[in-house]
């Protein structure tokens, strides 16, 4: 029943599609941090739509204000809060909807939970636009990470089976590679290729699914619990907040059912004198904690919802069968966009699991 | 930082292999219900070792001993503490390992995190052991659910790559099928498939993986939160706090990466004025709320950490690299021993999100 | 760390005294209720400055602005967020107190707690103006409470030693008589000689303290929590929240102290067949769980910490010692206002424990 | 609805005063840390029953047995679990009292939250004994925070209007000298009155109420929160889950009321360059943060319920008005006991605080 994220670090988000706005509520910022509101405004230009064909039209700028805890560029350490305002809305494109239950959204589920009293219009609360303040809150997380020395990276692994290259060194820069193109990928010609798979769904008026990994180095060893807040489990919790996500797994989780523990297991070695691992299969944590070793993770994202050919459906008001022709602007592929939206959720995650374990008690 | 789950139905869990005992504490639970003690000790027994040469010889029979919360055959209501005492532990098995880390456990992390201070003994707090209490609690959790016409079931998908049939019917008679047999699958024979590939790997002193499919049947619409608290959300922080779990997929998450969205969406029919879906690839829930057809998702397994071939590590006392090889009792795959507590960790989760679902405010 | 408040109605509070607003979220509303916006303004009008002379010149309206979870009318059942814009600020008044710490007030822990960079103007996020839009929360769960039977009100009960008769019957009418007039009193007499001494106490460039009953009626037995949520326990929290609280006492709580147990025992007894109590002395409680008898406790509030006589302090910056010469707009007696924000906390509290107690489980 | 305490440092406590047995799980505990067992026994033994003749014949010796957590006389840092079992119990006792309720008890108030399912012998979960965990838990976070240069102490400052002398010097002496004599007083003296007035009380088959101070010394500045979490709110919310606390005051709260901002306020000045203050009438904190001065609160706690003089009441099986006249053995006055109780719940609080505030997120 929680719209609040976090235990030391805590954000809450708030908002619908088409109301007057949405925003969050960032609780536990550090004071006195010298927080770049630039870098938050590109985080939210790359998830915000039209960057490419990939994307809906909706030109939504998704300009922010800070109300609150933010003082001379600096954070002042009580909670921050910041709104962005809904404009460009064609609320009449949804006109049709409010009877007609969209296949793969939560038109049913939001009328059962909500009692038929939820804003419905452009999927309301469940809307992806929901995730905006959630890339603002991971991006200021993402620039305190940074000055402790943790880098948090993600890419467009696959889309309609098409594969870029895989995290490498996990250098900061390759980290951050993904952020400098027109298209989050490593390799700039896969991510045409993708465009191109996309682009043709759309004109067959269908959409398409795809993969994001991302990727944390520098985390120190040591962040996460036994029970029940495994890195795992705190990491996943807030990845399948994110819509259309279904599946997340840790390293090589998804092929390492088929492996033998001799191949699974990472043994540890000596490098300088410092503990580390001679391969990292296991994505950076044993037990529910970080290893030290780059925390590697995928999250697989269900085809868009949304598509323009004709599909059945019920009418619930009128409690009859139905043909539903979505109008309005959809993406045809999310992932691009929700690959941004992962990566800051995953800073969140991080830097309040850092400043739990910043506590020691003696 | 948190040993206790839940937010209306807590379950605090404790102990450590070789410490006197372990236990859990249930807060929450419906006062006055009649709580079948002897399927509590039949969940017990399905997680408990020995029951096929899949498993460990280590002969721990679970007793529990409840110390408050029940009185005549009925929950108080009040928090009911259980307790499992260790017997039979061989910690002389475990000497060597007190300085050298084995690969794929938590004895690194744990030293980190505990500051060396952590028992290290058969694995400590970190061992898959730890879970005999939270099948207590979903044994517990599933007789409520069960008393409200909710059955969750779960049976081995896969080991080794040989695959057991998906659920199909959802009944309660298909969802506890796999409790019947001496393995828990569907289909006999494919158990002792599954069987002979363990054993073939134990020989050969390795482990395997596999996956396991959960699924619950009844479960009313509207479980669950759009942000944070999705029930995918809620499911899979569960599942990752069991040892050995890497990835966590909903319906058919994983193959819908690849899917058009024509493919993917379940369209909504009516079935006797009621409102279903014609598919079910969400795996029962839209926007992270449940939608009324049955919840299914997989948990995937890596092969057990332990395995009896020497393998490169660091004495961490001595500060060299070193050889391990392990001695002790330990299961060459766990997933028929984790199936049951996957189940049960399920019916936890399921049932605090239903008692939130009954408050309603007004 | 935490700005959120509540298990299943949840509030979250954000804003500082002079920064751009400050504002609320609710989660957890229940969907679909007709929310009276009149009715909050009243509210937060009440909590305003400036009613009557015992209150500061500062002319906000606490104008508030809804963004989202609200539509047609009616709540929508997600987030509900509103905004308050701050305007009417002499930031300049301030100039001084930016390096004398002002007694009474938290700018020294403030300081330390965030290192220097909290904004320090109008007592920032400690500001009593951050009880603004908790109010706006409470009424808004006044209103849903007031559908389902229960009422809640309060009143001065004392100030600088003059004191209001107690509430004696509990009816609806009576609760809320303190609303209807001037000052909220249930004898207008003693509020005229408050509002004298409080202004008495002003010109002497001084400040008083005061004392506030609240009552809550029709109030079902079986709320709160034997440990660690008592009904004491959650509405303490609550009020020790607001500043300038500095004690809380339940029924007869202070004055019991010196009793003997036969006066102080509430004796059950049956009336048309129900179990009531002949006396309330515990303020409707006992074990931590409400007994449906009427709710009581009253809240101390210590003399307004900003006046304007010379007080000996130091300079945070030069590091020397200085006498402090308050300027700027302050209230001689926050205690009228105060009685609004603890009425409307306290419902915020009851109803968060009332949705809990929705919960069965079976 | 939660069994659990705290955010960082966390106590779940469960147990019924008739069942097989009690206990705490403490999650969060700092690992390696030199828990002296001694010590921790000695408190459970200042807080067991039969010191004096102010308290009940009953003999529980309170003997815990730790079942994990803890490892070589030091805290492996996983959750530390203790049980105490029930030994003494004379339950014929309470054979009436399973169908009169109790005046002053939680008879009705769990009759209704359990329906009916509740072990009331003895107060099941609401008796005092549930305090005994609570007393385990809190002497090991006193060992923790005394580690860390930080005294908690408490005494009786009044029974039967009989007052002892207040903490002055709030040197660690001073703290701790309530536990060196018979009785929890700085003035033994006035212990012996004390007790002459609960005897007089108890002869009279009658009861008395008291009130406890509790003080911490050492406290760095910069502890608690604004909202919600202000540390008067945490303070708080734990001591009314103490049975029959009825009112909790800070500093000179109560009588703050009817002072004079000019008196209340404490002005900040020098002391070897170091920022202290010339009073401390909040109690050693201002907008909810410590401000490094002494902590200071009151508790005020109700006569005990259980007195030997018949009761009028209701018989809730046949439904009709009775008498009671209670049998078993019961504390003429708790006071004494609880000042342990409340002394050790103040260091579970502090030391969560503590551990919250080493937080620092850069």
């Amino acid at each position: 029943m929680s719209a609040t994220w976090g235990t030391l670090f805590q954000v809450t988000v708030f908002g619908e599609s088409h109301a007057a706005g949405l925003g969050c509520v960032i609780s536990g910022m550090p004071p006195g941090f010298p927080l770049d509101l630039d870098l938050v405004r590109e985080a939210m230009q790359r998830r915000a739509p039209n960057r490419t064909s990939a994307s809906t039209k909706r030109q939504e700028k998704d300009h922010f204000e800070i109300l609150c805890g933010y003082l001379h560029g600096r954070t002042t350490g009580t909670p921050l809060a910041a709104i962005i305002r809904n404009r460009d809305q064609h609320s009449g494109d949804y006109k049709e909807l409010e009877t007609l239950l969209r296949p793969g959204h939560a038109d049913y589920t939001g009328l059962v939970k909500y009692r038929g009293a939820g804003d419905i219009r452009g999927g309301g609360h469940f809307s992806g636009r929901i995730t905006a303040p959630l890339v603002f809150a991971g991006a200021a997380a993402r620039q305190v990470l940074a000055a402790r020395g943790i880098t948090v990276g993600a890419h467009v692994q696959e889309i309609a089976g098409i594969q870029d290259a895989a995290f490498n060194t996990f250098s900061a820069a390759e980290l951050l590679l993904p952020e400098q193109g027109e298209f989050p990928v490593l390799e700039a010609e896969r991510g045409r290729e993708m465009l191109e798979a996309v682009e043709k769904a759309r004109l067959e008026l269908d959409s398409v699914g795809g993969m994001v990994e991302v990727a944390a180095a520098g985390v120190p060893a040591g962040l996460g619990e036994p029970f029940f807040d495994s890195l795992e489990s705190c990491f996943a919790h807030m990845m399948f907040s994110v819509p259309g996500v279904k599946a997340v797994s840790f390293g090589d989780g998804l092929e390492m059912i088929r492996w033998r523990g001799s191949e699974a297991n990472d043994s540890p070695r000596l490098e300088d004198g410092r503990i580390v691992f001679a391969s990292n299969h296991s994505g950076g944590m044993n037990g529910g904690i970080s290893n030290g070793m780059p925390i590697i993770f995928h999250v697989a994202f269900r085809p868009t919802a949304s598509i323009a050919r004709p599909q059945d459906t019920v009418d619930y008001v009128s409690g009859k069968e139905a043909v539903l022709r979505l109008r309005g602007r959809h993406d045809a592929c999310i992932v691009p966009r929700a690959c941004e939206v992962v990566k800051n959720a995953a800073a969140v995650v991080l830097l309040d699991l850092l400043m739990q374990a910043d506590s020691h008690g003696q």
